[in-house]
């Protein structure tokens, strides 16, 4: 049985050609490389091209492996490629006599690679990047789609319940933690992967970060670092003991099929401090004021604006999203088939945003004492409103 | 403390150097920004540029985060960057007046990344791919790197042991043996990232995959492909349980400081089959002659052009190194701080071994009702013969 079902890679196909109809100039045919774009379009991650036409049917041109290409994939035309010297004469039967225009995924295709494609297509294609309307393409969601997320949703209430307060009970360090509850994860349902766009954008399943080694800032693009086990790591949770009375904050990733859903939570072994207890419920009520804009039409610049602004009336202005002089730029990101997709909450997001958009909101403070206090959620955004994907009791959960 | 001597990094530097006055024509400066490259040259991997000129002392350049960046980095001048529009001038202060030629890791460099770097430079640079000279300096090991080998494969047979008797001892998949030997990795001291070199080469620690599900051909670069949990992983093992007497193969990376050992082992739930230790005896023996020819001097296709043949002689010719139809074209790997370096030891590769090569050899047999059964040891080559990093009993584990 295909890992996606035939409807649904049909009506994405539809999608990417249209999106590519809108091109100007016009685009003659997309050809996909990258794991998490061509599992979109097919359905499998094997080794292989998908050379998506601007009309008629697409073509998966397969190096390995295909027995599971066929297996994986709805698209009915599978056919090997031996060398990529064969590319251009499936261009022909494709698109028909050249000059082409061929869109490919240039934010994350490497220089040495195009080089190749450029060397193989000669004169005859000119190489355009097709992300960005790629990307705008996968962030609206459909419901076959929806569905893979509360799939996947199902299993954070599971795994921050008895596994979290069972570990917590024992004396191990935040990075043993994160450990052991990403093993957890898996056995709940989790695949295994994340996958992330963008050279060296690396994280886990999840992490664990506590007290003021939680608190280092991030070197990528996350509102939590953590100083990590390593300096080659520079990520998450340490081997120091978790302390007593100190707040641990849980960022955990979900998928079963592909899907990514973000959740952070609280917990803390022993009493949670009254003051991070004060910033949690400051947290829980911005993040009821960013749910409540949370719509079909929204301009994610104005709900990060007003998120921004609420935390600094609320006296969390200077830590908000990042420790002092760190602060990323943006409040909620989208996600999907990878952890950082379409739409962004930022300052500079002036796209309205569309039903079927699915976006983690994620208010975290940093605090040089406790580390990141915060609440992460997933919703699929509707035409009135948000569905919350993600249900686990937002309490401290303490062990 | 730096997380590299400064007398470490220094050597390195000098040895990159060294590569680049031997570039025809010369290249003025080395501008590095993927983590592994990074790391090497720099001992951080926070948000920054490394500029190395060809003569005097590199220069590292900070996005974020500089703290970090200098308790990290032995190096001496680290400044803030605001803006890749400051390159140029930094540039001209480490070279001298343009024009330059600079060089940048072209195979994993994402084109839309080097068309920033290229307007930001204009005429005043040409950018050339200094990839394949950085990764010979890299495949070329110190003393103090080979410590750190030593330091990660003390692991593996801690690894190797209770934990894995304990597990198999239980009900479980070969997807949850490989989630729950990774948290055991960490807990033994794996720094929990893994790091493979080029667009979408991926694995976790180490996969554990067993019977016809565990013979499935990989659709990357590896002699274990498994069919994994789900189309999006197609990799690994499933969530089928274990069945009794039936071989399992655990291929696990142990890193503590960034530095990969290779090793795989056998084992089984019951009792190991005849037929497939006879598999596993002859198997033993391919890599008793594949280290027999691990020196500096050896030629690495010859390396693989016996072991072909050995493996022929044997009665392992198909199925050797993949399954029929898939075998991957390599006998053995480089490891360093990626699991995919050089040297590779394949059919075209001529260039004889250096003292300080650090290799894994992994004679691996794909048997259709067994899944992968195969012997993976992970060396540093010397003057006069290899040294074993590696140490774990070859003896099946069985529990």
């Amino acid at each position: 049985m295909p890992s996606v079902p035939a409807i649904e890679i049909d009506r994405r196909v539809r999608a990417a050609q249209g999106a590519l109809a809108g091109a100007d100039p016009p685009v003659d045919l997309l050809l996909i490389v990258q794991k998490a774009d061509l599992f979109y379009l097919s359905g499998t991650v094997q080794q292989c091209h998908l050379a998506l036409p601007a009309e008629g049917s697409p073509r998966l041109l397969v190096r390995k492996v295909r027995e599971t290409a066929q297996a994986d994939s709805p698209i009915r035309d599978i056919v090997p490629l031996r060398s990529f010297r064969e590319l251009p004469g499936h261009v022909r039967a494709l698109c028909g006599e050249p000059p082409w225009r061929i869109g490919m995924e240039l934010d994350v295709l490497p220089v040495g690679l195009w080089e190749t494609y450029r060397g193989v297509f000669g004169d005859d294609a000119e190489i355009v990047d097709c992300s960005p309307a790629l990307l705008a393409v996968r962030s609206r969601k459909s419901e076959w789609e929806l569905d893979q997320f509360r799939d996947a949703a199902r299993i954070h209430p599971l795994l921050f319940a008895a596994p979290l307060r069972r570990l917590l009970a024992e004396n191990i360090s935040p990075y043993d933690l994160q450990a052991r509850l990403e093993a957890e994860a898996r056995a709940l349902g989790h695949c295994g992967l994340v996958r992330l766009r963008g050279l060296d954008v690396e994280t886990g399943i999840g992490i664990a970060v506590s007290g003021p080694d939680g608190a280092a800032p991030s070197h990528s693009m996350f509102p939590i670092g953590g100083a990590g086990p390593h300096a080659w790591v520079s990520h998450g949770g340490t081997r120091v003991p978790l302390r007593r009375d100190v707040p641990i904050i849980l960022d955990f990733l979900m998928s079963t099929t592909g899907y990514h859903v973000d959740c952070s939570r609280m917990a803390v072994r022993g009493a949670f401090p009254d003051r991070a207890a004060s910033i949690l419920d400051r947290i829980g009520h911005l993040l009821r004021g960013m749910e409540s804009r949370l719509r079909a039409g929204a301009r994610p610049a104005e709900i990060y604006r007003s998120a921004v602004e609420e935390a600094a009336a609320a006296g969390l202005g200077e830590g908000f999203m990042g420790p002092a002089g760190y602060r990323v730029s943006f409040v909620g990101h989208g996600v999907g088939l990878e952890v950082n997709e379409l739409p962004v909450i930022g300052p500079r997001a002036d796209q309205p945003l569309q039903a079927g958009n699915v976006i983690a909101l994620e208010p975290k403070y940093t605090d040089p004492e406790y580390g990141v206090i915060g609440i992460e959620n997933t919703y699929a955004v509707t035409e009135d409103g948000a569905e919350q994907l993600t249900t686990a009791t937002e309490a401290v959960v303490a062990g």
